[in-house]
């Protein structure tokens, strides 16, 4: 298998697709646009996902499970949710399949047409929504602070690996509260658990902002996310935290009675992120030699390679190994000792670097005598002959290192390209040269974002938080702006 | 909120309805045979997929993500596999809906009709073998052990919450080896691996055997499963592992080289468990009062309840409670402490029987004075006054207790239901009056297992793994048998 890779200089995407499916993270299956997520890519997914998990019950929620199908029907309850999803989604008209008597092998039963179509989840808010209806009497009943973790699937016509499949695995949180308040209150929690995940266990840095009115979730009153950067200078929104307002409990007629025995509303948030950010984590940090992961979310984070001849050789580095790898378990390190004897350890040490393995150690005869090990970090490309004394240890502050760095990293090049704008050529040029976040000003109309889009295909990222209030004249109109905007090109 | 339970005496199945329901493991949806699995419900599930996940990994295996649909032409590759599922399949035609021109809400864009229909996976042999294509060319790639947490549907006509609905949770297991040899011996250890769990996680005996040629998998040579018995006296397959020989292989083409440089049809085995575990944990244990959960997968193993008056009181019990919970949950124990005062302490005890808490502890102010708490047990309804002083020792003892007893309880009543009959008359009389696993001599063909099940509902659950051979005549058509097998009416 060629394990050649496509520079990023000389094919962004090429080199993408590259990592992906040498990385072996996932592969195009039979069925257009769904992706097999193999053992390695998930293995990653997993990681990120137990992470997140934690950190969801650690701030009050409970996983649950909601039906895959959506009655057509329950789509066109939010007048807006069904604009954004009816055109896209996967539709189950026929429940039975029979052998075709002409012997054409298996075919749809027309005896078997559904009443109402169902649809494939591409979201869930008008299932839970549904749901939530029998749950909520009272205030006591509130909140609800649910989250499920599902396959959804979105009929994409350009598919990318990771970035944008039919099928895609995500988490969606679904809270119900009793005041808008405490559903705001929770948009921005949520929004901040992603931030803190991202940054601390992706090391990738995101801005956190709101988006503009025509970048909102179909339903929502307000659309938070955070915006990352990746290498090529565009963005990618990372995730996204909703305040849907009362808008799916009118649809879906979720009351409650207040403390003073009143009927109202129920407040709605959502909230999700997906298998995307394996793809925005491959493209943030990799490099033409192959993936960098984090150590905190790397499937291996050491992987240790013998050096030998004979077996003499072999049985001693066995031996001295055995012990480097019970030590660095017992302090809960993900340690891979790779002593496959039809590989050379050359073809090894290309193999993990493909596959970004944090940290490797080299271990040979020779090492062994001197007592010694080659540690090398895949981040920085850096070797080191380290004394086998303290040796666990000394990996366990690399691997620290190692994360701090690479967020170091990222973080320095996402600040690097926050460029202010103040005239249209200005602009137009650094989104053809330097690309990135653009801070330009903005009148604040849906036209002339919509025209920026179409003559540079750059959007609105976001609207950052706390965002500094200054006077200004929109980039393209001309017209009074009260604040900056980011604008960039993206995934 | 009414919380009366239909006794098992007078409605067994509205009993286990009532159960699920009241219990908050699971409600009904809007889409026909689907459930929602509630939180409660998701936080058992969660346990048992953990504990089940472990111990795929602790045995080499590794999880994958594989497409959701199926293309229809897939499912037709393997003759007996496409009898089996495609009767009960949901059918994906179109991608996309539109606005009804005439005004009525969304309907099914007739232009987005897809060229090949995809099928909803039953299960996922067909999609996961013809990715396995690529993935195997040589001795060196082989086993492959994966394994897939997923959703999966079958369109049942009579659904019923947990035991059959038409989208379920599930892990299937597909594995690919060089030899037949190998891919038995898979076969055999994954049901080991559902016995060990299902016995000593779930605290339900079963029995292992193999099943007949009509009871097993669409396209599997052997089908092995392990047989529950609930309280009613009907079995229930609990979990099942199939050597699938090499039909899937040579279905989607799938060839290694040998070491001898020879090609050769890879070997397969498939295995499954699904939330139909949960149905099976509930109807073996309950009670009419409600839930009786395992420690070991119970979402909460301890609940404690404060009875006071006035807050001084409450203070000073919470501050004892704070110390007990601290160290339970140091011991690794999930305790909850319900001190919410909208519900009185008998409510709370009634509500935590309903959800089958292994162990409550209720702490009064008295009891505080003289350094005691109550301790009552689900299991037997046993409540003791036990010391303050090494409670957290004496309630991490009874967690296991209890995990003893409710397995030995339920091993007891599966050994008293295993009844041979050597007679058709008493085969009948067994059936109908005490139920359970009847142990008969059958004459090994189709047309009398077929019979007897039409006569009597009772199907051959298994042939036990190293079943006493011992000549006799089969219970039905008095021909020669030369051996016993299980039978029984059954979920």
């Amino acid at each position: 298998m060629s394990k050649e890779i496509t520079s990023r200089a000389s094919d962004y995407s090429q080199w993408y697709n590259d990592l992906v499916i040498k990385g072996e993270l996932a592969d195009h299956s039979a069925v257009r646009g769904c992706m097999v997520i193999k053992p390695y890519g998930f293995a990653l997914w997993e990681n990120m996902r137990d992470a997140l998990d934690k950190m969801f019950k650690d701030t009050g929620h409970v996983n649950a499970y909601f039906p895959l199908f959506i009655p057509k029907s329950f789509l066109s309850k939010e007048a807006a949710h069904v604009e954004g999803f009816a055109k896209e989604c996967a539709v189950v008209t026929h429940y039975r399949l029979k052998n075709d008597p002409n012997g054409g092998g298996v075919i749809v039963d027309p005896e078997a047409k559904l009443e109402e179509e169902l649809i494939i989840r591409p979201t869930s808010e008008t299932i839970i929504w549904n749901t939530y209806k029998d749950w909520v009497q009272s205030y006591r009943d509130l909140p609800l602070l649910i989250n499920q973790w599902a396959n959804v699937v979105r009929w994409e016509m350009r598919t990318r690996l990771f970035l944008r499949t039919a099928e895609f695995l995500w988490q969606e949180g679904h809270t119900a509260h009793a005041t808008k308040e405490e559903a705001v209150e929770e948009t921005e929690k949520m929004l901040g658990v992603y931030a803190t995940f991202v940054e601390e266990f992706m090391a990738l840095p995101v801005i956190k902002g709101v988006k503009t009115a025509s970048e909102r979730f179909a339903g929502a009153e307000d659309t938070y996310c955070i915006e990352a950067l990746m290498q090529d200078g565009k963005a990618l929104q990372a995730g996204t935290s909703h305040f849907l307002g009362q808008n799916f409990a009118k649809a879906f007629d979720v009351k409650f009675s207040n403390k003073e025995n009143q009927l109202e509303y129920v407040w709605a948030t959502s909230w999700g992120v997906s298998t995307r950010l394996v793809g925005a984590l491959v493209m943030a940090h990799s490099d033409d030699q192959g993936l960098i992961l984090p150590p905190k979310i790397a499937p291996f984070q050491v992987v240790i390679v013998p050096i030998y001849k004979g077996d003499e050789q072999k049985s001693m580095i066995d031996g001295k190994v055995k012990e480097i790898m019970s030590e660095l378990k017992a302090m809960g390190i993900r340690v891979k000792y790779d002593d496959n004897d039809n590989a050379r350890p050359g073809w090894k040490f290309a193999e993990y670097e493909m596959k970004g393995v944090p940290v490797r150690l080299a271990i040979g005869a020779r090492d062994l005598e001197k007592n010694v090990v080659e540690v090398a970090r895949r981040d920085t490309k850096e070797k080191r002959v380290i004394p086998l004394e303290g040796i666990t240890g000394y990996v366990e502050s690399l691997l620290v290192e190692i994360q701090t760095a690479m967020f170091d990293k990222a973080k320095l090049y996402q600040q690097e390209h926050i460029t202010p704008a103040d005239t249209w050529e200005e602009f137009e040029k650094l989104l053809d040269e330097k690309g990135g976040f653009i801070s330009a000003h903005w009148d604040g109309t849906m036209e002339t974002e919509e025209m920026i889009k179409e003559k540079t295909k750059a959007t609105i990222r976001c609207i950052p938080l706390e965002n500094k209030q200054e006077t200004g004249q929109c980039i393209y109109s001309g017209k009074a702006s009260k604040e900056r905007v980011l604008f960039a090109r993206a995934y």
